[in-house]
């Protein structure tokens, strides 16, 4: 096991460090609803405007949401891969620790009929 | 759209931090194979002992693992329950933005046959 810092490495940083944060997390999830502009994705936020532009700046060094000004307004919207590849890195490690479950299950309802079966 | 502050969303924030760091992941992924003593789960990083504890500690704080010690040695295991809710949580956001994919894909595929279709 040797861990290589690539991109995709500082990818998953990325994605896991802008969700850990409950203002940023329900960004991302009025955004998976479709684009909204600044205004209207703080509006439910007692918070100073500075402040929740730092979060949305967050997520969008993240990764996590795109931006665009058009005008006055600025519109922001979901990037999805950083959530898919965050998302498939849990689910494989998921998948390894209920794989691990099943063959300890296996062994575990095998060991009372006798010591004949291979594990 | 309220954000409660609440122990749900303290855990999210504490599973997704712990997330963060490649270390940490990668000690995640050795521990979803089984229990380890913390000697073996070190060893294949090019990491002082002291860094690494710490990053163990972080992961125990955060409610990602569980560690005993028995004599000298220290084992920990996997509490799979955090990385369960961080993955529901990253799993529901998809969907919704599946589903408004999908919506869109209507809308997009009914429009060229005419404009009597309501979105």
């Amino acid at each position: 096991m040797v861990i290589h810092m690539d991109n995709h490495q500082l990818a998953l940083d990325s994605a896991f460090h802008a969700l850990a944060d409950p203002t940023r997390r329900a960004v991302v999830g009025r955004l998976v609803r479709g684009p909204a502009a600044v205004t209207e994705l703080a509006s439910p936020f007692a918070m100073a405007l500075p402040s929740f532009m730092k979060h949305l700046r967050v997520l969008e060094k993240d990764g996590l949401i795109r931006s665009e000004k058009i005008g006055r307004v600025r519109t922001c919207r979901i990037a999805p891969k950083a959530l898919g590849e965050a998302e498939r890195w849990i689910a494989g490690r998921r998948e390894e620790w209920e794989q691990r479950l099943d063959r300890l299950g296996d062994y575990l309802g095998a060991r009372p009929t006798g010591g004949e079966q291979d594990e």
